[in-house]
C-alpha cells in the first residue's frame, strides 16, 4: 500500500518529521510519499493561509492515484481543501483534524483542542460546528507560539502543560487533541502531567488511511460529488 | 461611497447583468467597480471549483480599500474565501450567501434555499451547519440546470416554480432564496406564484453592503484576526 | 418613503431621541412617524411590562399602512408583539432586537447583549432560543441601572465599560449588542475601548426598514398568517 | 386548596366543560375558580388573539392569592401571559401547553400536537422551541377547524382520527398531546383507535396545580423576577 | 391504588426512609410496597453498579402487575433500567431521575442537578444529553460524599449548602434537582438558603405515580415496544 | 497483540462467523479470544434484552486484562455494558455501535443505519442521541426480521437492498451503517447496488482496536472513572 502525504506549506520543514513519525507508525510494507506545495504560505495560521494553499493542495491530491497511491492524507489540523480533494479523486482522503476529533469521541464525552495561536480558535471551531461536533468538542485554546517557533521545544513543553492543566481545571475536558500537526514529541510527557488521553493527529490518520484502504472503504460519493466539467484560466 | 464587487470565476459573463441590478439597487451616488478572476474556473459549482476560485478572490479583497472601496462584495452563494477576505482588510466583507441566509431570519420561521446542482446541495448546507443555521434554513433543493445553461430562460423559468412549489407543498418551507448569483430576473414571478417572500441575494447584499459603511459597522477583528506574517511562494 | 416608528411605552420621554436618531440615520427623503402608546407601562423591564404593552402596540402596527406607512418598527429590545403586528397588516414590520440579533450573525461568530436589568436577562434569552440563535449569542449581561436613570450619563458610561470588558475577557463574546433602544450616544466610546464591533439597534433597524421597503420584501404569510376574524371585547 | 383558573377569553362558552372536567379530576377537597376575561378575544387562534388577550389575564393571575387561591391555571394551549404571571405572584401558575409538553416528555421519544388550525401551528412552534423541546417534539399539525365550531362533534371527530392517523404513519410520532383546551371528550376513542398515549392538557394540568402546593413547589424567581415597580396608564 | 416501589440497591438501609417519605407524600388511599434487590450492588455510584443493579430490576418491575400494584417507580437518580422495564410491563413506570428532570422545566430556564460523586456527574449528563434536555438542564455538580456515608447529616448538609450556592452564583442556575433519592429532609434547609426552588426527586415521583394511574396514562408502546420472545439462560 | 471479543448472547451460534470475520480482519499476528454469554438472552432485541444481558458481560470485560489481552471489543451493534466495562479495565473496550457511528461521520454528511426490527429503532435513535450525533446520523430503520432468522440469506438480501434503496431516496442519506453484528457478507452486494459506502461494524472495529493497542490509546479516566469499591450480593 502507498500513501501520499501532503504537507499544505511551501516549505520543506517539516518533512523529515512526518516521514519519521509515519515510519514509526505504520506497517513496514506501507509506502509513503511525502508532498509539500510549490506554491502557497509556509505556514497556515489564519483562514488567509488556509486558503491560499487550499486550492494547490488540490492537484496534488487528484494525482495520488495515477502515482500509485491507494490514499491521501491532509497533514495540517485545518484540513486545507479536504471536500473539495474527495470530489476528485476516488481514493480516501484524509485530513488530521477531521480524523482526530471523530476518533477522539469514542475516548471521552468532552474533549478540548490545543491549537497554536489565537489566530486558529475560530478557525477550527467553524470546522467542528460543521461537523456537528461542538457539544463533544466544545473547547479550543491557543498556545499562542507561531508554529515556525517550533524549535524551541522547552518553550512549547512548558506552554502546553500549562494551558492543557487549565483546560481540565477549568475547561473540565477529559481528553486533548494537540491540534497541530507540528505538535510532535510531546504526547508522552503530557498524557502523564494530566492523566487523560492526548491523540497526537499524525500518527492516527496515518493508521487510519491503512484501515480505509484495508477495508475498501471511501467517502460517499453524494457527500462528494463528482463535479461537472468547468474550465479553468 | 464606493463598492467593489468580485464576481468570483474567470468569465465576463456575468458582469452585466451584476451591472445592471446594481444600478437599479444602490443608491445614486453609490459607485461600483466589478472585478472578475483572472485566475480561476468560470463556474463554481462543486467544492473543488470553490476551494481554486477562493484564493483568488483574497488579493481582489485585499486590494479593495487601495483602489477607494468602502465595502466588498463576493457575489457568490457559497460564498468563496469570505472568512480569510475578513481578516486581510479593514473593509466589510459582504457574502450574498451570508447576507442573504442570515436576513431571511427575519422573513419567516423555516426557510429554503433553491440552488442551481445536485453538486451544490451538501455544499451550502455545510456552510449553513457551520454558521448555526440549520433549524432555521433546513431545506435546500437543486434546480439540476448548470449555471452556465441559464440563457435559457424558459427551462429555468418552468423548473423554478416546480421546485419552489415542492419546497412550499412538501418540505412546508415559508420564505425562499435565491441561492445563485445567477438567478435573476425571476424573483417577481416566483413571488406570485407561491405566494411567499423570495429572496434575491444580490440586492440585498448591496444595500446592506451600504449600510454598513453608512454605519461604519465591520467585522470583529476577534473573530477575524489579522494574520502574522507568512511568507508565500 | 414614510416608516412609523412605535415606542411602546406611554411615555414621550424617548420621543425626541428617538427622532433624532432617525434624522440623522435615514435618507433625507424618509419621513417617520413616531407613535408612543396611550396606555400601558412607561418602560419594559420585566415580561409583566412587556405583555401588558404589546396589546396596546397592535392598533398602532395595524393602523400605519391606513396612515400612509410603507414600514412599522417597535422600538423596543425585546420587541412586544413582533409576531402578533406582522399578522395583522401587509407591512414589514421590524423590531430591534431581531433586527439587531440578526445582523449581528455578520459581524462575528460568538456575540453577546448587554441589558439593562437582571430582569430581562432571561426574557431575552428565551427570545433568542426561540429563534434558534442561542448557540450564536450565548450571553446576556446586565447593566443593572433602570432605564429610567439613563440621565445619568456618567454612571452608565462607567458600568457599560465595565460589563463590556467582562464580557470580552470572561465571557469572551467577539461583538458587542446594545440591548436597549435607549442606550444611545455610547457605542463611539465602547467601540474604542474593546475594539470589537458594537451594534446600536436602532439606526441599524431604520435602515433595514429602508432595505425591506425598497426591495418590497415582506414576512412570510405563512410564518404570520391572517388571523380569522374573531370577535373581541 | 382552591385553584383559580383562568379561561383566557371573553366568553363564557367553555366554563361549564371546563368545571365539569376539574370536577372529574380533582381531589374533593379541591376548590376551583374559573375565570374569564372581561376584555380581550372570544378565541385565541393567531398571536394577534393571544397578544391581546394575555395583558388581560395578568390582573387574574396577580389577584388569586388575595381571592384565597393557592394555585392558578391558564387554561389555553398557547399558555398566554404565563411568564409575565409568573413574575407577579407567589403562586404557581401553570399553563396547560407548557405542562402537558412537559409531561408527554415521560410517555415517548418523539411526540406529536394536534391544534386547531394551520394558523397555530407556528405559534405553537415557536414556543416549543423557545422551551428546547423541539427535537423530542418535533410535529405540530392542525385539524383546520376553528374552535368556535367544535360543537360538531361528528366532524371534530373524524378529523382528528384522521390527522392522527397521519401523524402516526407518516410523522411517526409515539405520543399524542391533544393542543387545544377544548378539544375534550375524545381522548378515549382516540387512544384506542392509533394505540398511543394521548395527553389531554386540562386534566393534567389541574392535578399537577395540585401537586405543587402539596409539595410547595413553585417558579424560581431568578427565572421569573419580580418586576421593579413602573407607572403604567 | 398500590405502587410498587423498587429501590435499585441490595441493602435495606434506604427502607424506612422511604416509607416515610411516602407516607408523607401520598393520598392516604395509596398503599404502597417497598422492594429491594436480592442480588446487585448495594449502591448505585457508577455506570459499573448501575449496570448491574438493572438487570435485577426488570423482574420487580415485571411483577408488579401481577402483585396488584397499578404503578412501579425506580428510586434511584439514575433510573437503572427503566426504559426496558417499560417494555415489559403495561403499568407506568417512573424514575425519579426522569420525573424530576422533566418536571424541573417548568420551575425554571436553567436547572442544576446536585450528585453523589465526581463519579457520577457523566452519568448523569449522558442520561440528560439521550433526553435532549441538555440545555435546559446544563449543570451537574457533585457533593463529593460517597452515598453511604450520608448518615452524617451535618456533614451533608454544610457541603451541600456550600456547592448549591456555588452552583447560584458561578454557574448560574435558577432551580436546584437534589440528583440521588438519599439526600433527603434536607430540601427546605437549602431552599431558604438559596431562594430558589429545590426538587426532592422521590415525593414529586410519589405524586406523578398517582397522577399517572388517576388519568389512566402510560408510556408508549411505539417508543418501548413489547419485546418479541428471546430464550435467556 | 490479544483481543478479546464479548458477544453479549447465550449461544454460540455467532462464534465461528465472528471468528471467520476476524480472521480476514485482523493482521496475522493478532490473536483474538471469543466468548460469549454463560447467562443472559440469545438475542439483543430490545431495552430488556440488552439490559439483562449487559451485567453479564461486565466480569467478561473485567477479565481480559488477566487473561493476556490488550483491548475489548463489545460485538453487538447497541454495545451493552460499553460505558461500564470503561470503568472497571485499563483496557480499551470497543462497542461495534460506537466504533462505526463516529468513523462514519468521515466517510458522509448524512448517514442511516439500517437495524433489525423495529423494536431497536429506538433503542439505537436514543444511543446516537446520547453521543450528542444524531444531526448527522438522523436515520434509523428496521429490516424487521428477527436476528435468529438470518440463516435465510436470500430473504435478508432482498429486503436489505429495498429498504437501502428507500433510504436513499426518500431519506437521502449518503452512507449505510449494517446496524447488526449479524449482518455479515451482505456489504459488497449492497455497496454495488446502492452505490454508497456501507460501513460494516464488526470488522472496522476489529481494525480499530488494533489501532488503539499501537497508538496507546485508552479511554478517558475522567469519563469513566474508577468505581469506588461497593458490596454486591
Amino acid at each position: 500500500m502507498k500513501i501520499r502525504i501532503i504537507i499544505p506549506v511551501s516549505t520543506e520543514k517539516w518533512t523529515d518529521a512526518v516521514a519519521d513519525t509515519a515510519k514509526r507508525s505504520l506497517r513496514p510494507d506501507t509506502e509513503i510519499e511525502i508532498i509539500c506545495l510549490q506554491h502557497g504560505p509556509e505556514a497556515i495560521q489564519s483562514e488567509y493561509n488556509e486558503t491560499r494553499a487550499a486550492g494547490h493542495v488540490l492537484p496534488l491530491a487528484q494525482g495520488a492515484e495515477g502515482a500509485g497511491c491507494q490514499a491521501v492524507i491532509i497533514w495540517c489540523f485545518s484540513d486545507p481543501g479536504l471536500a473539495a480533494a474527495r470530489e476528485i479523486t476516488r481514493l480516501p482522503v484524509l485530513g488530521i483534524g477531521e480524523t482526530s476529533q471523530v476518533f477522539a469521541l469514542m475516548t471521552a464525552d468532552r474533549i478540548g483542542v490545543i491549537t497554536t495561536l489565537d489566530h486558529s480558535v475560530n478557525r477550527i471551531k467553524r470546522k467542528i460546528a460543521a461537523r456537528g461536533l461542538t457539544t463533544r468538542i466544545p473547547v479550543v485554546r491557543p498556545l499562542n507560539i507561531p508554529v515556525l517557533e517550533y524549535d524551541d521545544d522547552e518553550k512549547v513543553s512548558v506552554r502546553i502543560l500549562d494551558i492543557a492543566r487549565l483546560m481540565v481545571e477549568k475547561d473540565r475536558v477529559e481528553a486533548l487533541i494537540l491540534g497541530c500537526g507540528a505538535l510532535v514529541g510531546i504526547r508522552e510527557k503530557l498524557e502523564e502531567a494530566v492523566a487523560l488521553p492526548v491523540i497526537e493527529p499524525g500518527p492516527l490518520t496515518l493508521k487510519q488511511a491503512e484501515i480505509m484502504v484495508d477495508l475498501e472503504l471511501c467517502h460517499s460519493k453524494r457527500s462528494f460529488m463528482e463535479p461537472l466539467p468547468v474550465i479553468e484560466h
